[in-house]
């Protein structure tokens, strides 16, 4: 067992073209490579479906701006108790919102952060359908269309609220650790 | 909002090749065509990455039988109560393990229905992956190997229910009804 | 241990009379014998009181359709994952509401099942009784009558609920199995 | 609504013989009519098949003290908040162990209770059963064995708990309430 | 280990000055020692701290009456299965509340008692500070004001029951068991 | 309401002079007041319990480090979702166990943070108390001594998780926020 995974971490020099070539465009972006990239190239069709689907929900144009996209990542991720989840993507929603604090108050308790009312109602939504999406019913879209937001909008949040219930189980499958980069990022000022 | 989704549902011949070929292929293949493809078709990018996820998951090789990954799919999907894949994937159990009962066994109660020792571990990790992730650890992983399974079995286990955590969570957001077929495909002797 | 129930299945001579011609009389109406009645009847006392019960509250006329009865035994009898129960009640419910696809519905997630805006108050209610009774208060009560229902409907809608929590409980001690012939009963059409 | 029931409670004179017989010699017995007694006959066929079950599992001979299975009544009513049946059986509980303290414990914490080995193992069962009977399985009856207990008698603790499992969520619709005698009774050295 | 907790029980006249001399006091008042003052006092700065804290909420003047306080401790003692704070709170509340009935009541299910409207808003504040404290909200203090209750009454409902979950969770550790006359105080007619 | 708490924050001149001279005393040692103690200086008599409290049990001499109590401070405040604890605490965590990482671990989930065997059976302990401490028993303390710990030891970290059982349910009560200094302190390598 690698300290990063319980399974085996590929060389680098190993992976198909496509995978290493991404792995190295985000290593010279962040100046280091984020683990999550490393320990799901053992897996390479699986790597390609899971970024496919991160960056058409995460990296798009939307109604939701891209730090509430992360805000979603964090709450929902420490509902799962999602030890990468929370730190890699509390970075990102540092810089992403350019707010040093938001990150820990949404990990610990989104209900006493400093959100607007239609981010907390977006949250409320997120939670709901992390935990008990079988309940999801039209007053949820009702109340989530009171704050300016569009159906697409809300198939955004319930997705990406979705996209996370999977990458939560698969890195806490692999005890992934985040980065120690990770930790410190953004923190401060949100730089 | 159609009877099938609360989304709307593209009209086939507006969707881009790739996707149109996959379904008219599987319409050929099952004689309708499941709801879960047009529902997913409102977003190509999202349609792509999960069928892609899906078919690395569930119609590879490997450890697991094809019935063993769907018994995978029915247990956890009924924890999640998600409507459309206990009735679309307890219908392709049936088909896969050629057991007219086994579907709706597992869905009620795993532990009471009709299973080997290696199955019963299999699905009660499962279980914990769906529910409780965070408490994955080391004797886990033994008491799988116990049963002869590989690590490579482990991580197809886990990943097929982080999968499904994520299709379960989406369909709930739909409130995506199965097609009628699926109610009664497998139910005379397996067939 | 039989492959029907954890206890004892008695001889159907050896019982006696009155339960052996409810289970003759049984027999030829449904054209096998449910293993409920053989489970049961290995505590004559006990058989005699839950089927007097049960009939008190199933077979006799009311402000509920005997359908609906079933609605609430399916819900409730799912959430306490119930093998017996489920399947063979199923099989009832989609024979009286002559409808093939409901009884896996409700079964599944009833929030998500066709029904009517009254028969989805009554399984709140059933619900409710079921998971945590000692919160009912008179908003439920009012909740109902706004639907037409009446006081001795609401009883019989607790009742229901609450003989099947028993009912769950001694066929999961059981370990009761349901006939084969259940799981396809009423499939085509609700015939 | 009466002070005792959500429900009418019928005059004595008005009810069949048999209950009216069975209600003059429990005041007879007693001191006072038990407001279970009265609540549950505006329901005569269901009065019968109650009091026939209660009878048939707490009446009768068997492995179980009569004060055990108080005990499983008090232990899993607690669970179920029922304010009647705790207030009730807890003073039956007194008396049949002529004991004034031990009622109280297990109704708070069983765990706590001055209980011996078999009576904390058999509580322990009530417990799963209450809670989650579809998770019995052959180790409960096992270590069941193991404090000497027969499977009739593993038959007997389940379905009492079975029978209050009704019984509660009843008591509860009908917000029974207990008489007063009953929060007295039994506390002066169990007398 | 003693019959009265898993730790040692501290003699009398080794304990520091104050400290016995409170215990003196409480003998003389009540006519035996309650048994959490000669348990706490196995660390003399826990006890003072504990005692200071419990006079400064419970024995000061306020906008709860004394008995109301009491009301707060045994609900949310109940929810924690605390023993020894359920019977010696019930006593004192037997008392104070002038009601026989009233402690056994809310112990077991307080939406079953006999309150006021304001006490059961105030119990229904108190169990979710007990419960689900990070979901306390701008609305509860609404719905408390609206029963007549300041800022500071909030808080004291808050703090008391802030105040027991410490006090149950040390008195689960120790296995603290209730001074037996605290069963049977207050029983008659609240004497 | 302040933007520290939902609560009156009083001017340091109009405390008493031991809270003053307490509160005097932390701000030149830290450099700033922690909110925690011009929020709970509302109330002067549970101010000094509560620090009384606190300090007997986490400034003192004992089988526990320093660091090993803070582990238990962050891991149960993160269960009760309380936001000032967990940033303040995991703050001085940080510098107690010079250690930038352990905290945000440790606060995510314990069960893949980076611990000796006796860190996690001691956090194991400290969150059965947290979230069910009537089911502690003699198996917990028996593990504990495994480890090497006393029965003092076992006292103290359920005392300190009771503690803050307390003091994450008031701080919850107030909305009490961190102070911004918290968020970074001793992130670069523990300093």
């Amino acid at each position: 067992m690698s300290t990063v995974s319980r399974f085996p971490i590929p060389e680098l020099d190993t992976l198909p073209e496509d995978i290493r070539g991404r792995i190295v465009a985000v290593h010279e972006k962040a100046g280091f490579i984020p683990n999550v990239f490393l320990a799901w190239a053992h897996r390479p069709d699986e790597f390609r479906a899971f970024f496919a689907y991160h960056d058409a929900l995460l990296e798009k144009e939307g109604g939701l701006t891209k730090a509430e996209r992360e805000m979603i990542v964090v709450a929902t991720s420490s509902l799962n108790h999602c030890h990468y989840c929370v730190i890699a993507h509390g970075a990102i929603l540092r810089i992403r919102a350019k707010n040093p604090l938001l990150a820990d108050q949404i990990a610990i308790n989104y209900l006493n952060a400093d959100l607007t009312a239609r981010q907390r109602a977006m949250l409320d939504f997120a939670v709901k359908v992390a935990e008990r999406s079988h309940q999801v019913c039209e007053e949820d879209f009702a109340a989530l269309r009171r704050h300016g937001m569009s159906d697409e909008d809300v198939w955004d949040i319930g997705s990406i609220t979705a996209l996370f219930a999977l990458s939560n189980r698969v890195a806490n499958l692999m005890a992934l650790q985040p980065n120690a980069e990770f930790y410190t990022m953004g923190r401060a000022s949100g730089k």
